[in-house]
């Protein structure tokens, strides 16, 4: 019977289903952006207002019988669909069954603590107060633990977690991949800890905001960001964004009067976010395939921008006379090595966003481990504090000393993100393999010296960017790297880099 | 059968409903206030990508046979509903019958023909060409008057197009005001034009964007806008627009670099427009009645800060500390009569926008005439061009150089917006009118010159803004001025002001 409709009218339903919830996107993540940009102070319920109807509208949609009908009527007719007419489906399905699988009222229930819970982390943070989030963060875990069991009652409800935010991840991927972390980079940062620091004297003094935002948008045109279609805003705290489609895509900046550095890395790193969101084919807009492969994938070009290109001694080199240029008081008598050296001082810290590219990924193996022991019961949310505080020690070799700068400094626990923080680390070492297979064909060094980023964003965009969601990230970078991941990519460019900094 | 359901049933849809509009009405003023303020240049096609999506998703909610139904229902019952409730009952049916009047493939031509004719105009502006608008700007002439007979084809169709934005304007009021206008204005004038120009110099200089921003919000301030609630941001051609409900507005102003008075002026402006906007009472947030009771009204503030308050003599004393104190080198010397000069010098002139407060209505007089008559037919759409420069020559004596200069050089025509300009006058007036009544009870210069703006604002808040559409703007105004609408307020109003000046 489903048959004998016309596949061509299904493939149309599709098509514009996926259209509406674009607009809809659109809408949300603008209502994000504003609050985050341009808002007034007390404008914040004025907006949850208008997200709840619009997140209950689109799940109105997305949920439909109509929709489910349709989805499974192509899912059933598979064989007559392109492979990206198949992802779509399988990604629509798989989102809506999935939340169809919690009772509503729980899901209710949960958003309504969503909401509570990080009102009251702002607060227990502002406080260093770990006793008042705890229910709260007991609550959390414990509700998205039931809700990876309704999900996915046959799967470790820690991999469900994980598999949420990069498809596939599994326990023991990143039980390799830490382990190895740990026992490489632990020396290797101690070794570090034993030598004298460089002089990161250039990064400090007075710049006005209008010349950092010119500086800002130099760097934009310098690492090959298309500016009709991105755009540059200031905010509290950096990120990317995109409305509807590829082609409108966001950063955010934050200017410290102080040291310039701080932005101009925070720019390159979202930069390399928007040149992936910008980089998807035109014929993936509108479509659940628009975008970034999943959140470590997003990360290994940002970190690449941000790490592997814009603190290389090629890139130091390349845009000092721009630096020269927009403070030249500030730069007289200084030189591109010692601009190199400022922006990769490494040193063991206890915050994570402003952790080095030599210690950053360990931050995010404690958190890794503590929520793999949660969820496994060998320890209770009670104990986060000190466990984290333990290992901040064991791994780090620093002492936290109140919970605000340990275990209550991150937001993402308080909005359930469960799971999320390995994307990070991750990231960091996709970008070094990825880089490492691109330095098989391009002389990249050589290429960012002489300013033609352009080249190595043409490789980047050939095998990572313009297939947006069209692969699973596992499957996107074993074609890319030829082989399965390896973190030996990571440690050996890092092991490479603070060799050369520090003289070991 | 019907009236066995309960109301309040249906008094709880009709919340829900006004909500979910409230929610897509947000996002799409935020999609266009984007458009206007911070997207990248090349991302118009996304933006009407989601607003194409979001417009049908809200025709569909608004005209469903769920929502006609429970609206007639309500309709019929109405004597068991409040005042609001009627009213809010009212608004919506009236708008869902006259769309559903309209057959639907003949509206989708005419949007069609909106975004044509728009992008044609601008080109046309560009050369100056009047002829290659002309066969857009017939078509739009003949649709809008064949939608007002389809709406109401018992009335006069340019009567039905005046009441759409001025709910119950006629023509017959129009001639009435614009006659009194013409016999007064038109002398006085030409009386301004024999006596010399005060000095106007102290409004130019070099005035940058930052110490100009200071200043707004520092006005913003004076005038008494709630900076919570309340935002400010710069677009190309200033305007005000909330999002969802009163407690999110917003202003946006352009700064000219070599005169400080454009921007000043244009804050106070909006500022009116924002005033009115964030004071509707509470209980009227996300409902139809949130907002401004008309266009006419709504001119009213903000012409009454912008002119009657903001050129006062009083507010160029109270202002003239703020000015030294942010343009100390360029203010030295100067003296707040100086200011009050050069902020009302009157001068005939070509282009509405840049006109001054004795002017301006008859450049919006012209174009109510040419409407009209192209309306009855005692002109053709192609003669618009001769008839424009001929009254331009008449009423304001100045002569015509090109068309761009001429009938060109608004955008209303070409998107439809046809009966529209007489809010603007009517404004002016109807704000001249409120300010005597005022007058009755405050001493309205005495607090201005003593920086009590919010007193001033109490008054309009209780008499006007917190009604928001509450009551039609006759009923509104007619409650306030305790009697009908006079313009003789008006123009008694300008003749002492610029005999004043001008020593006449």
């Amino acid at each position: 019977m489903m048959n004998d409709t016309n596949i061509g009218e299904r493939l149309d339903f599709l098509r514009s289903l996926q259209r509406r919830m674009s607009a809809y996107d659109h809408a949300m993540a603008l209502i994000q952006f504003d609050g985050a940009t341009s808002a007034p102070a007390k404008t914040a319920d004025n907006r949850a207002a208008a997200m709840g109807v619009l997140s209950e509208e689109i799940y109105r949609i997305g949920s439909s019988d109509e929709t489910v009908a349709a989805l499974e009527e192509l899912d059933a007719r598979k064989d007559e669909l392109s492979q990206k007419e198949r992802r779509q489906v399988y990604l629509l399905l798989r989102d809506i069954r999935e939340m169809r699988k919690i009772p509503q009222d729980e899901y209710a229930a949960y958003q309504r603590l969503a909401v509570k819970s990080d009102a009251v982390w702002h607060e227990a943070k502002e406080r260093s107060d770990f006793g008042m989030f705890l229910p709260y963060l007991e609550k959390m875990f414990e509700t998205e633990k039931r809700f990876a069991l309704y999900a996915e009652p046959d799967k470790d409800p820690y991999d469900h977690c994980l598999s949420k935010y990069e498809e596939g991840l599994t326990r023991e991927t990143l039980d390799g991949f830490f382990g190895s972390l740990r026992s490489e980079l632990v020396p290797l940062i101690a070794e570090v800890s034993r030598h004298p620091q460089p002089d990161d004297g250039i990064r400090f003094g007075d710049f006005p905001a209008d010349r950092q935002e010119k500086l800002a948008y130099r760097l934009m045109e310098t690492i090959g960001l298309d500016m009709g279609h991105v755009g540059l805003s200031t905010t509290e705290h950096p990120f990317t964004t995109s409305f509807g489609s590829h082609s409108d895509v966001r950063i955010t900046t934050h200017y410290h009067m102080g040291d310039f550095v701080c932005s101009m890395y925070s720019v390159i790193h979202e930069g390399g976010h928007a040149l992936y969101d910008s980089g998807s084919d035109d014929e993936l807009a509108y479509t659940v395939l628009d975008g970034g492969a999943s959140m470590s994938v997003h990360e290994s070009q940002s970190r690449f921008y941000e790490n592997i290109i814009g603190r290389s001694r090629a890139f130091c080199e390349l845009i000092f006379p721009t630096l020269t240029e927009i403070f030249p008081e500030h730069m007289k008598g200084r030189t591109p090595n010692e601009l190199y050296l400022a922006v990769n001082k490494a040193e063991p810290s206890l915050i994570r966003t402003e952790a080095d590219e030599l210690t950053y990924s360990l931050h995010v193996m404690i958190r890794y481990e503590l929520e793999k022991a949660v969820f496994d019961g060998s320890i209770k949310v009670k104990d986060l504090p000190f466990e984290w505080n333990r290992m901040y020690k064991e791994y780090l070799g620093v002492d936290v000393p109140d919970d605000r700068r340990g275990v209550l400094q991150d937001s993402h626990w308080s909005g359930g993100l469960i799971g999320y923080f390995p994307s990070y680390a991750l990231g960091n070492a996709y970008g070094a393999q990825l880089y490492d297979k691109m330095k098989e064909s391009l002389d990249v060094e050589k290429l960012v010296a002489s300013g033609c980023i352009s080249d190595v964003n043409a490789w980047n965009r050939e095998n990572i960017w313009r297939h947006g969601r069209t692969y699973s990230p596992s499957e996107l970078l074993t074609r890319v790297f030829g082989g399965p991941f390896d973190p030996s990519h990571y440690v050996g460019y890092l092991r490479t880099k603070y060799a050369d900094i520090y003289g070991l």
